[in-house]
């Protein structure tokens, strides 16, 4: 009876601390976590937190959540690194590559209609996940991305990689302080643009990932590049949700593409969209 | 022993199931989860997953993580609701106030530099929460908000809502495809701009809530009234990061500032930030 009831208490605090400890990991990406605030929090022993975080661990990696590093010893703790399975991120390109299909899509100019895409919360956690998976053992301070239909792209990531964005404006009338700015060439249409960032908003040295949301001719991501030296930081990476077709020499050439817009045909106003580089380069063949 | 073997599998089991099932849930807040679902999911009988429902509201509802709504019987589930408790939105509101006031943050204008803040994941997930908080019970279609710096809270809250949120532009440089313009007048300069939305972002007759990042005079605000008003929709809430002291009539009335930004001296490049009203309106007091 005493192992019962023993059994059972021990049974509903480790359910409790299990459920809470998930949603506390799960939204401290890269965080290490110490055995000793767990214990605290829950007044339980270091080592029960130890058995719950090797549960945690498991079904983490079972149910393709995402890496839980757990450090051992009184000293120790966890650390969780959201990921995604190949088949969960090769399911969702795959649904993109039919959303973005979709007809009514086509705009003047060959551009693609994402906004709806861009500005659902599902979709959004999706294009994060996947995209920090790629970059989960890199070190990156900071994810960047110019206004304003990168910023939904970029702050998804920098929420799963757990570290800040910044944004480049093609305005200055924003009241932002100080701004550093760089001119680009606008690779589509060869104009020569301006971009700004406020010098604050960066640390000399930073590593940097650049996301965004189309690349044409990589212009305004050839941009993004300046401005990255310009601030004396290293680019990390750069992902796109979805590169165009392009004839001709686009100015960057090591990227990543979640989609591919093969072919649009302005005409009968059909698109062909396809998978990116992404599962290539991630997953491998 | 079989009683104990017995015993040690089911914690397993449950355990497996209660870490994935948190996850599951708080990954998809406001949407019914049924039963079925997570029996298939788990290959386990429905009472069981109605004992793990029941054992995660309780700790949701302990650890301030939100609301779970559980629907009993065979054809039920769950619901979560995404919330947070006042203390730790006091808390949060008490720590905004104190970095909005350092000194280095006021610009020309009496504006105040906020973008570090808002371009940070864990300020962003606050943010969020404290919002979505005020309106757990309302219904909400979409949120909207104006390019630029509205972006990040907009995306925030309708992630803790789960529905879509749209962006205003001023510019018009942008393809979106057909768009929806209107005039509004700047409050704080007495201009008169436009901004515009694209035609397709939002569907007739839906229940918008408005957020921004800084509200002076109101006029973006305003703006945003007059939008929701072309598209056959009804205006639900209106909730601005920080507001600004402001001498005049602002041009709306009915709003939630999560901060006050009451003095902001340009001499000697003093800022003073306070509570705003939404502790009162959501907690009273």
């Amino acid at each position: 009876m005493i192992f019962l009831s023993g059994g059972v208490r021990l049974k509903t605090r480790r359910s409790d601390r299990l459920i809470d400890m998930t949603r506390y990991l799960l939204e401290r990406p890269h965080t290490l976590i110490s055995l000793t605030f767990f214990a605290k929090r829950y007044e339980s022993a270091k080592s029960s937190i130890s058995e719950d975080l090797a549960i945690i661990k498991r079904t983490f990696k079972f149910r393709g959540i995402g890496i839980l590093e757990t450090i051992p010893g009184a000293a120790g703790g966890a650390r969780f690194i959201p990921s995604i399975d190949e088949q969960e991120a090769r399911d969702f390109i795959q649904n993109m590559t039919e959303r973005l299909s979709e007809k009514d899509r086509l705009l003047p100019g060959g551009y693609v209609y994402l906004s709806d895409l861009l500005g659902r919360p599902d979709v959004l956690r999706q294009v994060g996940r996947v995209i920090a998976r790629q970059y989960l053992d890199k070190q990156i301070d900071a994810v960047m991305t110019v206004a304003t239909k990168g910023v939904p792209i970029a702050q998804s990531v920098s929420n799963y990689l757990n570290v800040p964005f910044v944004i480049l404006r093609r305005d200055s009338k924003i009241t932002e302080g100080s701004t550093v700015s760089v001119n680009y060439v606008s690779g589509s249409s060869e104009r020569i643009e301006k971009m700004e960032l406020s010098k604050r908003s960066l640390k000399r040295g930073s590593h940097v990932l650049v996301v965004d949301d189309f690349m044409k001719g990589g212009g305004t991501v050839n941009g993004m590049k300046s401005m990255i030296e310009e601030f004396e930081s290293e680019m990390v990476g750069i992902t796109v949700f979805a590169e165009a077709a392009f004839e001709g020499h686009r100015m960057v050439d090591d990227y990543t593409s979640l989609l591919k817009v093969d072919q649009v045909n302005t005409l009968n106003k059909t698109i062909h969209v396809s998978a990116g580089n992404y599962l290539e380069k991630v997953f491998g063949k």
